[in-house]
């Protein structure tokens, strides 16, 4: 039995526990004002090119994207999203709950568009009712998507000029930005978000941390006493060590990007091996999930031997499975693989 | 330089530690769905002797407060709680966050006291104009305390007697739980525990663990689906593995208790030779956590060697500080006070 | 001048203005527990045919759907609505102020459909992941629909067919329901609504009051408590009788449905003025709203001798716009429009 | 049977009751657009002597506090109030409704005090942890009190400098506004209290309003883009007209200084009599409502013949009522208690 069920099945990359244990000792002031968060925090506004960043670690994508959007939005503000965004669908409501509505454009296969976007808010503008109307104060974007999918430069930048134009913040939700950036079609570096976007984060849980995620703001415009607010919407661990520690190790001798690496390189080669058996893709995509169409009899067969992910129902006879890959993940793995389809 | 500062300064127990790299590499199920969780919930309720009690994991203290009480009141309800009480000062306000009203009585040490709370409750529904008041919907109390205090047995089954009058459920706030059921002074076990409370949580953020937190509601009354609720508030760990596996070590061959009972022993030294030295004692707590009176002159001389923690002026010459033990004190650090003092 | 802008620009009802003014020296009791709030919901019950109905008197629109939708929810759920709903566009997210998702299905001509109602739930649980999104708690439809259109019985009773099979209420928004009841055209009666849905509001305010909503549930299921609930919203008004005697004289000898028939017979004036002049139409609604298409320099034009209301832009050179009697237009009214045209 | 259990048992003034009646045929654009609103502001904003105070009306005090308080402060704020502040006992929780802690200081006859708010929030900037807890974000009193007491203007002043030097608001509420505006021992104006104060409110429900506030932003510091906030919290009347006419009319030829003054004068009758007739006074208020201690037998007795309010429990036999007056008080309606005492 092996798994590409998700990107997060198996614990932490090697050498973050290695780092945990060494550390495990060593008495350090709590709620993320130890040493080792700050040297995270130091190494990271290093990474993205942006030594004004402001950084600050939470624990998972949902509470990031609650605590992101609820603090820097206004009251009478929503935040944009493609209609298949994380934050549109599959956080149980999580935004809503902050009190603050998703406004939806197109998603096309996971991205918006920013032409679209465009037309979305020169419409609302334009409405002579907006102001009983949700304000769109803040677009939401997904890098990868929910499918996969990347943006190029290009296409940040244009979502970036139609956010300036209307003086909104873009945000950049990295969950799994570690395979985006390492991905073999991207043109997207970790500079170019942290110039292009106003907040984005950096996904720990996803790519190789036990948990932990590191949102940086780099216009200066961190929400003041963000402090309070991340503990008042209980996302303020006590012993915080626990993700500096971590991202420290990631962002030390490059791990973040060599866990990408070896992801992207994994999910290239269950690329050619689908190719090989002719498996029919839903979408080929250039980072580390992968969507084939699997007839449902045969989806049962093979959910004996190895573990996927079910993305959603094709037809009456096919399903859309999801194939992930991480720093875990072996050729061996692939191998089993290729024996059992 | 040793540090007393708190009970969170140090990572896991070893024991944690050495789990956790053990399952590293195990590919699990996300969100609290895999066999560790299981596993650990199904010790938590043997150790409670409470088969029937629904177990959940979470991450943090304010977190599981906020999650709890939350789920929990009705729309037109809030908690009681001690004016001391962890709820109702230094949370940031993450209860009146989620819409709900911290009602107060007064804290003795740390504690509520059942006649105070029984007078509180009948004056409510006494009042004429009670239905434009918030309703008391349930009693919050910490165990221990704020002040490291402990309510007794006959205390807890009191509280517990004026709230089932009046149909309210009790939340024990067990952040340092251990600490509680390990105390020389106490006649107040787990199993009491489960029995008289109807939801409580086992901390484990500051009992050993890296993060997590055992809320265990006793009378089948879990939320209606608590997941998403959870979902929602940023509180599900995706790889839910991470709490489920310290849990199922602290849950094994008795190590929460072993911690613990080592904190106390430590905390014993601790008030012998504060005794010895004739220092001043705030509180003399049966707890890990005790509070001393320093002259402020001798208290920025002895920080440069030790680290405690800041509690409340006394007056204007002399200060309140609180020298915490936990998991990871050793005889030596106390030796080492000894000598400073 | 004359003003076809909407049915909230004039006044309330000569007869209701009567009735204030004969009551006003009368000393009642505050907060809607005066004889008037009791007669008035008795009148109520009655002309439902539904003696069981609890009736609660509010202020406006967004207030009752926010008060109603979010106090008959649970955490976890949404509210379902036509993507043209008043919920979901032009009530500044009062809904999720509160913390709760808007789920859309499309809108035809401002009305979901049952059929696609039923997809949509069915979908909803056959998701593998439904427990991390917001579950469907409850379906909202407005009637007259935003556009002015109307279900048929068989419309309503096939939409709570679907509710019924996942047990969730159906609630109808009647801001004009007076209208609806009236039309040339329906089917639908009053004690039918208060037969097929388990909450229901009767609009005052656009239909001749002053101000005022009345809330009826149905199937004893207001929620506990609602005084508190509805006070938290600051929707309890202290003169509860302004709400009161305007509903107790709405409700006797038939004045909510008379000034609903007035306001629908001047509204097939209008149509037939229309058609007259070959106007072209966006919509025919059947209730006191009217839907034209106005070239923009002819709009520009009427807009100095006629007040209606903007729509939407058409094309780059048309604008759909709207007219709407009330119980204040009169012949005379449309007589000069008939000259302006 | 006579009524003084409240000064919002009768409707509105005759005066106002004539002027919706003038009014009610024109047609008027909705949402407090209309010429009446905009001529009330005007007329509110010259009896402040505050040309440039941004004026808003809202329908009720409850809403009034929670729709300013929750939009002026910042999500990691809460407001200050005396323990016994309306929004601290009485609004069901509407403060927390909205994500915000009510901070607390002790009420003295219902104010607070300068000093002891000054040390309250030093305390807080001296405490470590602040950054835990709920920051100070306004200052709320009530004037007249919640027991009719009154501020000086030097009190106001002081509480104010305290205001001023922690950069906070201080916000009036002002239900009862005119009554302590025309009390024989006030030396506060209403240009006093705009100058003095950052927001407050001119109450109309409770001086001779059908409904209706008037709140005053003084320092160019209304929250951007109030409406959709407003509308929001579903406060937003259609027929913004019945609150503006209301208050045009009350604002021309000084008629809410008028009805303050009449009540004033029929509350001195009061006590006089109550002198006369050696009751006992609980507190002898300034303003229009009288509390006196009543026997319980005796209170049982006269409730068959005159309304008051209950108001507390003084002993097992003796209770606290009482005794308001408003626009509708007559003397007639003294000396029927007179008869009867």
């Amino acid at each position: 039995m092996v798994s590409f069920e998700s990107d997060y099945t198996t614990g932490a990359h090697p050498a973050i526990m290695k780092r945990l244990m060494e550390t495990n000792l060593e008495p350090l002031p709590g709620y993320g004002t130890d040493a080792y968060c700050e040297s995270a925090k130091e190494k990271i506004r290093a990474a993205c090119a942006c030594p004004e960043a402001e950084v600050w670690f939470l624990t998972g994508g949902t509470q990031t994207n609650a605590t992101v959007i609820s603090t820097m939005l206004s009251g009478y503000e929503g935040v944009v999203a493609a209609d298949t965004g994380h934050v549109n669908t599959h956080e149980a409501g999580a935004i809503e709950y902050t009190g603050h509505k998703v406004l939806t454009v197109p998603g096309h296969d996971g991205k918006l568009d920013a032409g679209e976007l465009a037309v979305f808010l020169a419409d609302f503008y334009q409405d002579g009712n907006y102001e009983h109307m949700v304000f769109p104060g803040m677009v939401y974007l997904s890098h990868p998507t929910e499918y996969g999918t990347l943006y190029t430069k290009a296409e940040l930048e244009a979502i970036a000029g139609v956010c300036g134009t209307y003086g909104i913040p873009l945000y950049l939700d990295g969950a799994r930005l570690g395979y985006g950036l390492m991905s073999y079609e991207t043109d997207v570096t970790l500079p170019d978000i942290a110039k292009i976007c106003d907040v984005f984060y950096i996904g720990g849980t996803k790519v190789g941390a036990l948990c932990g995620e590191a949102v940086a703001f780099t216009k200066n415009n961190m929400p003041r006493h963000f402090l309070p607010l991340v503990k008042q919407r209980g996302a303020l661990l006590a012993k915080g060590r626990l993700i500096g520690i971590q991202f420290d190790e990631l962002f030390t001798d490059g791990l973040y990007m060599e866990i990408g690496r070896h992801a992207i390189e994994m999910a290239e080669r269950l690329k050619t091996l689908f190719h090989e058996k002719d498996e029919e893709f839903y979408l080929e995509s250039p980072t580390n999930q992968q969507f084939i169409v699997l007839e449902n009899a045969r989806m049962e067969e093979q959910k004996k031997q190895v573990a996927f992910g079910f993305w959603e129902k094709k037809d009456e006879s096919h399903t859309v499975v999801r194939f992930a890959t991480s720093w875990s993940t072996t050729e061996e793995e692939i191998e089993y693989l290729r024996e059992i389809l």
